[in-house]
């Protein structure tokens, strides 16, 4: 089964490359990057010695499945010839994950390249969807703090309040291997910040999946109001992502984590926990670790969610879904530990 | 005029001796740490290598202010006869802070050593008690986490409903110098967590401020239900806290500023500022820097807070209040910038 | 094939374990550790979510392999009995490092619990004793500042001026979980050190090994005269070592990088490279990175090497040694690729 | 007394104008900045919330002294019309460091635009000239890593072999503001790295300093094979250079440091201390400290020396030579402790 990288030069490319030069059954074959074209992959990556992939300008041989990690807009552009050439597609980037095309189109403000394929898109996380990745040829892979946010929130979507505050904090890779002083060293290290109050384009995203989690159960159309600030803090990887919402029905920690336990039984990287988690319990693995409780002086629901941005929140998440649309055991080449300390 | 400090080898010790060593008017001649009795202050921590103090066991001579650093229980136990002495005494442990002897034994498993000071005790954050601190002659210094969250909703405590999350990122150093796992470099270092869950002793504290101002101006008895979480990041200084909950009245970003500005307008360490703060825009220095705005999709209240958790979260605000009780200048020796980057 | 890990509490007990429950041929039976018996294993460690392993006093069952991650003294103890119930031990303490129990007992100044064993230890750097370790049932495994520089040295080692500094810097996991202020996150984090100026323990394995390698060749009995100055960086992982000394021979870069390729061409885990290395080239994976030159102004040696001090310089290796003793590939389950960013 | 800073964007700029706001006897009159020219400087850098100063294109009033911090060759062409206004002129670049305008031309690839003023340009470490910079109207202020290893050599010059290897240590501050891979904080977090091994520009310098202060008692042209490595380690500040040598003289460690305490007694900013130092002992102030031992198995002098690069690395020093050119005490406005932690 043959792999191809569109746009290996990010963080979320090279993720994938480590796991798909890894995987069991399927052989990474091409990767592209427009500013390297003709590099050795392990020349542009020195710690990736271990391959002799150039990298391309494009795709061309086929492959089975394709990722492709461009920006939004690029992105969609570059899966229509792939779909076309027969490849499954799996888009790292925004443009498939929303339904709404207006919606996508005020967040990004790009016109979409290719609005015919949102309806036939599957937003690709499997504790969801599974049923319908495995039989689709396009994935949107989630963005990284929606995984956090959704996982922590799907169980019990249908019975909060319709009123969530979530509040994430990010390791500085989230932000992308592009220049800013955002992502400079001196100018993020030792600092906590809050960033994009006026909105993040990842909130949109997390109302789709949690109000589609619960009309699935209530029906109707109310929309939970909900409030995301993301957080900048000085690690490289890891999203903790804390939920604030109230039960609609009277329950205890112990039940709601048993109705966690139930919701995830058949999700192999979902683990509900007992104490609080550090990031660190899901560094560079697939995990996604989450400790859902309940303030017993305010009865509020309080959630907390830890991933690794980069695997679970990017590059794993992609291999999972790859897994599944090929008919592979879900957890093939992703099952590694997380690395700790 | 002479002060001490006790328990120095601390971090809040510490960084008391580093603020008086430097400090115009005051001259601190003692200071004192069971552990380290007979070592020259320079030898214990070899950055000081400007003072020619010895550390004691105890306060020998008579001070003008003592710094009681030491852990809750027994700072109230010291304070007694510093007070006795004539000294005016700033407490740095939550021994005073807590108006109420029950709500202080139930969070703090201890009986309170001198209950007869609580009243007279007062909560030394100026921003909202200047004018009971400058006739004080014992002084509560607030904690680290509540110093932050106060002054991010004092300003609002009347106009809010009573529904309040305040959702905390600190620094490592908040956790003193005792050795513990939660402190281990390797445990810490590229992790994020949450902790205390079940209740955080800051939280009393920050409900006692909070509904006082409330009721300061709607009278009544109400309580404010806050959910306070508490997070680790890794970085050494640094506290952020987000704040969450709904305005009663209909109001501008702008307005809500313009609100906060007023408020603080004879605050020389608090600053209003109008993007998000990082909490290096504070570090090393005694200022308090908050952003507070609204949600317009949920019409939400966030406001955002940042402090150096040793200065103005401990040492720092310390000074300040012995600069308030002294008849000083309230910003003498505490008026550095932020060291940035 | 069953393994057992002897202390499985501390960091190169954790990563032990990590690596034995991914191996694909080996199973993980037992884990000790006399500070949490009968504790889960994922209850310890809860990001080792995936076990059932119970934490035991002693290693009960007979093992085919066994692991000792004990202190220096207690883990030649422990050795003996494994032994003596013909288990393979790869020793991850200093205790048979040292051929000369003389040298050992000056150095870590004890008794040495079992001198006897000392000529058949074999010192397993697979890079330099692979033929050694095959034969092997006792291996002692490298210090981790000692595997950087032995492989940044030994393959001059013959053609060096007897007169060698080593500058190591190291991250904080190196020394270990242990509660220490030197560890202790405010203490360490933002700041660099050196330490052991007196002398490192680690001194005395480089230059047997190192000296061995320049014996094998050249005869003799001269001592290279070897500084080691090893530091703390502020980061978990990796050792950098920059090894200092001036050739006996004219050569250029080019040839001495040819050199190191020609010496280390079976050598799976070592890598010759053209480029400084970050020691980030290395996290997460067994690999070792190389890059020698010659400052041209001085016509002196530099050999940078790069390692994760836990998996090359800990558990990677011992797993490696592992695969040797017992007749299998020596790559198995330690392939992975360095995590990076 | 009025000052000026041209280039305040830049992290050289921001702390002069931090130390300068803060200047008990100068004022800060004027800053340019040509990237944010009409800028208030406290919107550009939010933490400096305590002034009123407009980012200016130049110095359009006349100043006392000016403080130059552009980058090289646009540094020495902008002091040129400063000193004919009769200022001062204190320039942080490299242009007027190297008396030798061939060499200078060698290293920096350019033309030096004002090679005139090269013989009048005063090398600004007040520890070794001291007595010309006060007579000085254009002073070059010293690089970081030469700042921490001429003063750690110095004192030894004149008895040393003329073979010495300098293995520095930085924090990321030390590359400056502008964006480069090199300090993207996912690239560098959580690793270390050499670079320029093929000769970095502060050697020339280190050389000129070192060699003037061994010919100066040496007498004689013989020069020393210095071998120069600097790191990049995970941290904001902060530089630790360790130097190796050898002594031509016997001496035991207590001598040795009692040579430099003589050779140091009337510098207010070098401590010479007797236990290894940490860089974040220097954190923030102007201290140089200084750990001078002899490793006694190989008989190698070995010199540790930390300072906070952008403080004693260059604006506290800046303001050091400010102080002693302009008449003033040398520490004023630049005593303040290290922070620690």
């Amino acid at each position: 089964m043959k792999a191809g990288i569109v746009n290996v030069t990010g963080y979320a490319g090279l993720e994938l490359a480590r796991l798909l030069l890894h995987h069991p059954t399927v052989e990474l074959t091409q990767v592209t990057g427009r500013s390297a074209v003709g590099q050795r992959l392990s020349e542009f990556f020195p710690h990736l010695g271990e391959t002799d992939l150039i990298i391309q300008a494009d795709i061309e041989e086929p492959v089975d499945v394709a990722f492709s990690a461009l920006p939004h807009k690029a992105s969609a552009a570059a899966a229509v010839p792939l779909l076309e050439s027969g490849a499954k597609v799996i888009d790292i980037s925004a443009d498939f994950r929303l339904k709404d095309v207006g919606v996508y189109e005020e967040w990004y403000q790009v016109t979409h390249p290719a609005p015919q394929l949102l309806q036939e898109a599957v937003y690709g996380l499997p504790e969801l969807h599974r049923e319908e990745i495995v039989k689709a040829r396009l994935i949107a892979n989630p963005g990284c703090y929606p995984t956090s946010a959704i996982l922590a929130l799907a169980p019990v979507a249908d019975i909060i309040e319709p009123d969530v505050v979530v509040d994430s904090k990010s390791g500085i890779s989230g932000a992308g291997r592009t220049l800013a002083l955002t992502t400079h060293y001196a100018e993020v290290n030792e600092s906590c910040q809050a960033y994009s109050l006026k909105g993040h384009r990842h909130l949109p995203e997390m109302l789709q999946e949690v109000n589609g989690a619960r009309r699935k159960v209530l029906g109707g159309n109310d929309e939970i109001a909900m409030t995301f600030v993301p957080h900048l803090v000085p690690m490289t990887r890891g999203i903790h992502s804390d939920c604030y919402s109230r039960l609609t029905v009277s329950m205890s920690a112990r039940q709601l984590r048993e109705r966690y336990r139930d919701f995830y039984r058949n999700a192999p990287f979902v683990r509900v926990v007992e104490q609080p988690p550090q990031t660190k319990h899901t560094w560079g693995s697939n995990y996604c670790v989450i400790h859902p409780t309940i303030d017993e002086r305010t009865n509020r629901l309080v959630v907390l969610s830890c991933i690794d941005n980069l695997v679970k929140g990017a590059a794993g998440q992609a291999v999972q879904n790859m897994n599944l649309i090929m008919g592979l055991d879900e957890t093939l080449g992703i099952d590694a530990s997380p690395i700790y300390p």
